[in-house]
């Protein structure tokens, strides 16, 4: 199905005669434009794209599929969407609720002459097609490259953000356009911080350190965590590295299409509590991955959305343990009918750098 | 006065009990902390920063102004806050309106004791403090050293994201801790786009290439725009580029604290119509800089907000001649009571790259 046509099926859920799209992930998974200002509109029987001076020319050049429209002084974007309304004889429109402000929809209500309701098109985007999975691969080839090169860049006495700045140059050396979150570097007592992003603080001998970085590619994300460790293990933080990895690789073993989030959540969840570190693994499994680096579905204890062919998703579990550090293995996989694919392919064997 | 102190100042305004901070930008400007998910929540004799288990601790160490409170899944954020207003006796209280999807409101309004009412922070970081100014300087430095790398770096036959790629990196190799917002490189007719993204677009002999970039210091940023050009120059663009400078010169000449952000627009847009290129500066002369690359005030045309002490914006006048190309030039500024101090101070001269 066409990617307007996914949009014209919720005009059918909701019982309204056109959507208009705000968000600048979905207007570029829509319309192929990627801003923060202008609209789609999408109707019944025709699609609109909104914009600006800024923009006008480049979307009039890339979006045929569109009658675009621009936008000025003398003709605001209700203007505009008034009159397609009253053309069209349209009565009530959907909004993208969750992203669209408390403000914004005050003044968007004081301005349209239409009925709003909110619509929710979390899961517009959760079933990828090929484009989008060739350009979701590509941005995790640029992590896998980027960990192997990072092994060998990482040195005792650098700084997390040194190491930071080295993965940032070197995704977008691969052709990355950028990193698709800021970059995690969090070392020795800091990988007890699940989000530690990158300090001033110096990697030292011992350390466990874990890395969780994405690229971009195309406007695509990829997301990925490996954690090693610095001329030396600890007899602790291997226990933990092991568990962590054999709940990670269990959950990607049973992945496929018709499992709950919950379900697999429970996988690796059940693994770590099994050894003791249930109450030290205190974030969700996974995410949805794609034009957002996170994105429908959360893969949630006790969730109950179904996993379907199509979807990317990541499978990160973590052990931090307060006053000794942290663990985290991530993939992003891709499922299918019977099971699910490793996007990302980096080792998981421990790494000891010398 | 302190920063939680400008917060009870709306209090009084809007005649409320609490207000609610969850936008990222507030949160870190009043709490030090910088994350999507939290609340800092202040009342008229309290303040509370209510974290997750992934930021509990970085923020108790950090935040010794503050009650800091741990939301976990016994006790969600919501339970947390009507607790407090249950003992405080707090009946209304405020939330940030445009920062607070309109499905966010919802939900909160199902689920908090209270009544909600919509307040404006826009104006909250307006003037800045000595802390918040060494940091916006710190990020103009950064910025204005990598033009001057840049010029030194650019080559006929490179493409706009290789230029792009080395602005980035050696903002990080500076201390920046990342670009403010996406890199623009815009060479030849690409000149004319006034958002144009580095493209693949490979940079030409008698291109005008514009650049506009930023760079993030302790997470304050900084925004410069420069045009030059590859090899030779062209009568049209240079005629274009002197009205440009001439425009942000005069500006920077007569802005002082008092003046109206409309009254300042229109010294930039009446020399640029006094040329007869009025329709070809179709954006806002100017922006406040901070937390935000955009913040408050814009200086727009006819709007009405004075300017003040102690503010930092943008004097960023240009001109697109679709099918020619364009110039802009951008600086930073700090507004005093006599005048404005430059923070960005790269040369305005034109550059011919040899």
């Amino acid at each position: 199905m066409n990617k307007i046509e996914k949009i014209r099926k919720y005009l059918k859920e909701y019982n309204i005669d056109g959507i208009l799209i705000n968000s600048s992930t979905n207007k570029f998974y829509i319309g192929n434009l990627f801003s923060s200002s202008g609209y789609v509109f999408i109707t019944k029987d025709k699609q609109y794209i909104i914009a600006d001076f800024r923009y006008f020319e480049e979307v009039k050049r890339k979006s045929d599929l569109f009658d675009v429209i621009l936008m000025d002084k003398n003709r605001r974007y209700f203007d505009i969407i008034n009159d397609i309304c009253r053309n069209q004889n349209i009565k009530e429109i959907g909004f993208e609720g969750s992203e669209v402000s408390f403000d914004s929809y005050k003044s968007m209500s004081n301005k349209l002459n239409v009925t709003l309701k909110s619509v929710d098109l979390s899961t517009l985007r959760k079933e990828k097609d090929e484009d989008e999975i060739k350009y979701i691969k590509k941005a995790c080839e640029i992590v896998d490259a980027t960990f192997y090169h990072i092994i060998d860049f990482i040195k005792v006495g650098m700084s997390e953000m040194q190491v930071e700045n080295e993965i940032v140059r070197f995704i977008k050396e691969l052709g990355g356009q950028k990193e698709s979150f800021d970059t995690i570097v969090a070392s020795g007592l800091r990988g007890a911080l699940p989000h530690g992003k990158a300090s001033e603080k110096i990697i030292e001998y011992g350390d466990f350190v874990t890395f969780d970085f994405g690229a971009k590619y195309n406007n695509y994300c990829s997301d990925i965590t490996r954690t090693i460790c610095m001329g030396t293990t600890n007899k602790e933080l291997e226990k933990i590295y092991n568990i962590v990895k054999k709940a990670n690789e269990e959950c990607i073993k049973v992945l496929k299409s018709g499992m709950t989030t919950g379900e697999i959540d429970k996988v690796a969840r059940d693994i770590i509590s099994s050894y003791g570190y249930g109450d030290n693994f205190g974030h969700n499994l996974g995410h949805g991955v794609g034009i957002m680096v996170h994105e429908y579905p959360a893969l949630a204890p006790e969730s109950n959305e179904v996993l379907k062919e199509g979807m990317v998703v990541t499978i990160e579990p973590g052990i931090y343990v307060p006053e000794l550090g942290g663990v985290r293995i991530e993939d992003d996989v891709f499922i299918t009918q019977d099971g699910c694919m490793r996007l990302t392919t980096s080792t998981k064997d421990l790494i000891v750098v010398n």
